[in-house]
Formats: C-alpha cells, sequence, structure tokens
C-alpha cells in the first residue's frame, strides 16, 4: 500500500491518524501542497481531484476520499476496529461522521478558504479555481461555533464520541477542531466534557501525528 | 422501525430508495417540510436538526443521516447488498457516495437555496436560520455542471456507478441527478453513457418512490 499525505494537512491527517491507530507501517508519500504538487500533471494523473489523502491498495487501486480509505482499511484490517463493533454503533458512528464532516469540517473550510489571502481563487479544493465568497468565510465561522457548541451534548456521559470506545468518530471530531484552530475558533471554554475529551484524545500516540 | 421521510424531498429519498431496494416495508411516518412541520417542538424533540432522513430503530435509536441509516439497515438487512459485496466494492461505494455528496447533491443544495425566493434565510437546512449568498449559488451551479460531466468518466464501461451491480452508489448518483432537475441542470446531452444508466436506474421500482 502506498498513503499519499501532506503532514500539515488536516484532509489527510484523518487517513494518517486512523493507520496509526490499526498499528500499519504503510509507505507514506509526501504531496508538497503548499508548493502545489498536488496541481501537477504528475499528481493529476495519481488524483484528478488533486486532494489529500489517496490511499493506494497493492493491486493499484486508490482511493481519493477519508472516507473510501477509511473504509479499505477498516474491512482490510479489522482489528482494532474503528467504525462500530456491533450494527448500533456502526451506525452511529456513520451518522457522527457525515454530521461532523459538514457541520464541522466544512464549515471550518468555508471559513478559511473563502478568506485567506494565500487561497485566493482556491475557495474549493480539487482542480478547478472557484472565487473566495467573504461572505460565506462569515457563515462558516459562525456554523463552526455552532459546531464546537455541539460536542457537549454528542459526547453526554460517555468517554468517547460514539460510546465507551475510540473510534473514527473521535478521530473525525478531533481532527476537525485542530482544523478549527487554523481559524482561531476554539472548544467553548465552559463546555467541560468536551475539553477534558478533546485532552484525553490529544494523549494518543497517534494524535502526535 | 419508523422512518420519518418527506415524499418530495431529496434528502429522505436517498433512504426511501434504499429501503424499496432491501424489499423492507417500513412504517413511513411524513413530515411536511412546505408547512415547516421540521421546525416544530415535536420534530425538534425527535430530530434536533430538523431534517429528513430520521430512522428510529425497535429500541428507539434515532439516526439522522443518509448515512447513519443505510448503515444500519445495510447491517441489519444484508440482503441484497448495497454497500458493497467485497473490500474494494465497498471502499469504492464509499468513495462514490462521498464524492457525489459533497461534490453533487451539496453544489446543487448551494445552488438552490441561496437564490429560490421560498427559502429565504434557509440556505442550510436545520434549525439555525442563515442568509442567502447569491454568489454561492452560481458557484453551486457551476459545479453541479461539472459533476454531471464527471460522470461518463465514473461510469466507464460498467453499468453501475460502482461496477457491475446496483449500489447505494447509484441510488447517491441518481437522487442527486433528480434534485439537479430543481435547478435546471441535466445530463449533459453528449453524456451517452450516463443517459443510458439514468433511464436503466429510472426503470427500476424504487426510482419511482
Amino acid at each position: 500500500m502506498k498513503f499519499y499525505d501532506c503532514s500539515t494537512a488536516p484532509s489527510s491527517r484523518f487517513v494518517r491518524m486512523f493507520i496509526a491507530e490499526k498499528g500499519l507501517d504503510v509507505e507514506t508519500i509526501e504531496v508538497d501542497l503548499r508548493n502545489h504538487e498536488h496541481l501537477s500533471e504528475e499528481f493529476r494523473s495519481i488524483n484528478p481531484y488533486c486532494t489529500v489523502p489517496v490511499l493506494e491498495t497493492e493491486e493499484g487501486t486508490r482511493y481519493t476520499s477519508t472516507q473510501g480509505c477509511w473504509r479499505y482499511l477498516e474491512e482490510k484490517f479489522p482489528e482494532p476496529p474503528l467504525m462500530g463493533r456491533d450494527i448500533e454503533e456502526k451506525a452511529r458512528i456513520a451518522d457522527l461522521i457525515w454530521r461532523t464532516d459538514i457541520d464541522g469540517f466544512f464549515a471550518v473550510a468555508e471559513g478559511l478558504r473563502n478568506k485567506a489571502r494565500g487561497m485566493k481563487d482556491r475557495a474549493i479544493t480539487g482542480p478547478n479555481n472557484y472565487a473566495q465568497i467573504p461572505e460565506l468565510s462569515d457563515r462558516g465561522m459562525a456554523r463552526t461555533a455552532v459546531f464546537m457548541q455541539s460536542l457537549e451534548g454528542i459526547l453526554g456521559e460517555n468517554d468517547f464520541m460514539a460510546g465507551n470506545s475510540f473510534s473514527a468518530a473521535d478521530i473525525m471530531v478531533f481532527v476537525t477542531i485542530g482544523f478549527a484552530s487554523w481559524i482561531k475558533i476554539p472548544i467553548p471554554e465552559d463546555a467541560e466534557k468536551t475539553n477534558a475529551w478533546y485532552k484525553r484524545i490529544s494523549e494518543r500516540k497517534s494524535a502526535s501525528l
């Protein structure tokens, strides 16, 4: 297997952490997003969507989304299970992953990419240029704050986002919170459980990656 | 089980079709989105995100995203498999679902919700109001057109989106194309394989729902 990563990118950090939690040793190829390597002809031939993560299997098949990469790894290397151990947990994790992606990760991305000076015309990742929409940046920031506030209720009395064991839902939320620091939106100070959870996850080996 | 649906909504059509393809008979509760029933206190207590689909299990657990509902149904009622029959197919379908959701469904939603007169301040589904951003509508329409163009390549020589059998990836793309007709963006005329595929899927019983 080969994992196309960018060590500073939250998009591929989802897969980086997942691989580490599975205890796998995967050949990793660094893609230099800062110098637009992802937009080069060479990388386009690997992933026409010009994004990381990309996971390439031994057979040469490539998956170009976190969800594709995660599903492959979960099925191929079932232990430890990160996408649920029973039906209910699997569905709950799927719910949380989707919710966090849409209400969290994309909200942060909207907030960041529609205003950052270095991202002019790069409001959306991928091969095509799209102009920044400053109003969308404001909305993304507002939505990120709402997402942050919601975590306390999702966590409830559980130790982890989807219940009593670590899962991909924790990776999803953890990476999204890290990404939100780029636009300076932290976990609310009074969200005690969320802050305690974040600290606990931060101490995992995979979280240092 | 209970399925909270709105018979005219593409968001819950994903689950409607999936249930039909599984051959299940599920108690369905119609939520009148047009008259804002989803924003009522009563529905909020069922789903605080104020959206359909919602799938409620026998045990009373509720899943509030297509991905959560699909995962539950796939695990609980494995036949016929709609989310992949082997590792590679599972991962490919996960990739396609995510891609279609982000590049297709959300692009259409942006196009529609940020301009439609009846959706003032409802640029995003959910409990909170967000002002329309007309520029985002234009961008959503442009992105929808790009998505439509991409289908021919995804389909390739296959009969179905993820290979040689019908799957949730077909539902994802089919419903998204139906939704795109709301903003009058059709499959490109010269996309022969996509048009033929669309016609084939349209003939399935589940597609009439």
